[in-house]
């Protein structure tokens, strides 16, 4: 017998991962990258704030954080309008993501999520060995009404819906979100991953009220806020659920810089909204340089442009390939039809003017 | 039904958790500590390099850190003469340590500790349902053989064993662990958290081969390199053991700063050297306020001493008190007979001399 015996579970994991990032691409190429566009990533940059917050803590990174994350559960109470203890603050939506499968999720449970959507999730709840159910994208955009029916069929305890959606850029109606909650089953929480809100228009952001239990929402300051190497997520939803993850998190995960800078960060909303002005208008450039190829961007509500490129999944890959050759990290979804798309990531624009120049270039060679 | 059907585990945990950090303590107090003695943290400080490195990577935040830490793993692996593939960072010990659980343990699985041992262990082990079976401590220090033997006889998956141990601040020799090795019984893991080991005696550290399959190794970068904020920690073992993180850890979950702060301290050591030399002429002088108020310090191979206060666990917790009242945070054991005991992390000359100041009144009142 060996040293070493992992639960049945664990042995049934696929030992490879699909987190690839580009470091390791630029390690495998041998150079780095021209322009970072494949990771949805902030180009803009956090507030100057939350640098200047870090960069005069960083001496006191001896001290542990403090586990209760209570500074920052107290900015965002005030910044939302909600009870701190609505709050639980993690590492990252991927972290909170993790422990909520965890609080539900059992070998053979059902939980239902759109085929395509974001991995993670589906990584988490395969790692619980809970039992993934998946719905087609309808028209590009994840189809609440469908998850929701395929979850009462199912018996979820789960259901995944991402506002906007990644890896599309569309996103729903908040009065049509709403409009849905009368039709999640019973025994079933919608978690709402909210990644991408503050860049979606007003009317894409539902009035669900914080102690309705049927929800839960999944918000981050890798986007908007610019901080995606921080890793500072946070869920809100009903205290009684909130309380849960105190059973199961890690209490010292939270880098102290990190919480440090979020708070920053939540306090000065005025970057937060010239932020948000300057992606909305790097997304119209990546959808001109989209058209000025004859290509055609799905209208975004996000910090980056999906821009189908009017083939099949390989000629989309070829696209892909051509772009990494040309120093353009970038990235695609991997489900067909949405398969026939590029993920453009915003950038500075001097990020937009390398991707502007190569990929011509990248579609002539995709197309020879 | 409601909408949150959780685990029948889940249930079953306790909703409160002993992580009580000194910012929670300060709040319900109203009041700052004037001494932060109680976390075993690094009032010495992480090296000027790793600070600046971390100032200097602040503005870039806004990039996802490398998911495989693969620049920390070739410092680490280049410091300690091991390959890359031996080494898994992750969020501090405490991540590691609940990644490592959850790589073996499901309900029922048994596993061994000191009882008054780490409790984050206890906690993880709990987290996923193991059941723990806990051995007294020998002459204040953890009982190696014991374990081995308490780990054969309830045929334990996991024992876990640090050294040097907190909360006593005892080690063992490196040489008595290397013989213990071969009565680590089939099919269990011997985890080896060394945490403290940069502090302690060269004797302490056993010679381990890398790809023993019976021992995996934990390290971190919040005690001897002054990093408690940062969250790094890491495991060493044989890399098919390592490579098992791959299936569940949160990929995205490590901080970026902290990970370019972590090179930098890993590449400074001259600046370990001085440190752990000043924790050892600190060590020595908590030892003598000790003995100026009567008391006797546990030998200590750590950077706290743990202070015998000659009375039983209510004498101990009044001293405790007294302390706290008088605005220095320290901890203690808490469980007989250690609780007999607080334990004190060593600080600046400043933090010592409110420690020395305070303490006789402390014990004066304690007495009463």
């Amino acid at each position: 017998m060996t040293h070493t015996r992992f639960t049945p579970l664990i042995d049934q994991l696929p030992a490879t991962v699909p987190f690839v990032g580009p470091e390791t691409q630029e390690r495998g190429r041998g150079r780095p990258f021209a322009a970072r566009l494949g990771a949805n990533e902030n180009g803009f940059g956090p507030s100057p704030r939350a640098i200047q917050a870090m960069q005069d803590a960083a001496p006191e990174v001896w001290k542990y954080a403090d586990p209760t994350s209570h500074d920052l559960r107290q900015a965002l109470a005030a910044h939302h309008a909600i009870p701190a203890d609505s709050i639980v603050v993690g590492e990252g939506i991927d972290g909170l993501l993790g422990y909520l499968v965890r609080l539900f999720v059992q070998s053979g449970d059902a939980v239902v999520t759109s085929d395509g959507a974001y991995p993670t999730f589906n990584y988490h709840v395969q790692g619980f060995g809970g039992q993934l159910h998946k719905v087609p994208y309808r028209d590009d955009a994840e189809d609440l009404p469908a998850l929701l029916v395929r979850a009462r069929q199912v018996d979820a305890k789960l259901v995944y819906f991402a506002n906007p959606d990644n890896p599309m850029g569309t996103y729903a109606r908040g009065a049509d979100i709403v409009a849905q909650l009368d039709h999640i089953p019973p025994g079933c929480l919608l978690v709402l991953d909210e990644a991408y809100i503050e860049f979606a228009p007003a009317d894409a952001v539902p009035q669900i009220a914080i102690d309705d239990p049927r929800v839960i929402r999944m918000r981050t300051f890798s986007k908007a806020y610019g901080m995606a190497g921080a890793r500072v997520g946070y869920a809100m939803g009903a205290a009684a659920l909130i309380a849960q993850f105190e059973k199961i998190r890690n209490h010292f995960g939270m880098n102290r810089l990190a919480q440090i800078g979020a708070v920053a960060a939540v306090q000065d909303q005025d970057w937060l909204t010239q932020t948000v002005a300057q992606v909305g208008a790097a997304r119209d450039r990546l959808t001109q340089i989209a058209n000025d190829n004859g290509l055609t961007a799905i209208p975004s509500a996000t910090n980056f442009v999906t821009i189908d490129c009017g083939g099949d999944g390989d000629f989309a890959q070829r696209v892909l390939q051509g772009l990494i050759a040309r120093d353009v990290f970038v990235r695609m979804p991997f489900v067909a039809p949405q398969n026939r798309c590029i993920r453009v990531s915003v950038g500075t624009a001097q990020d937009l003017d390398i991707f502007a120049a190569v990929l011509p270039d990248a579609l002539e060679q995709a197309r020879d």
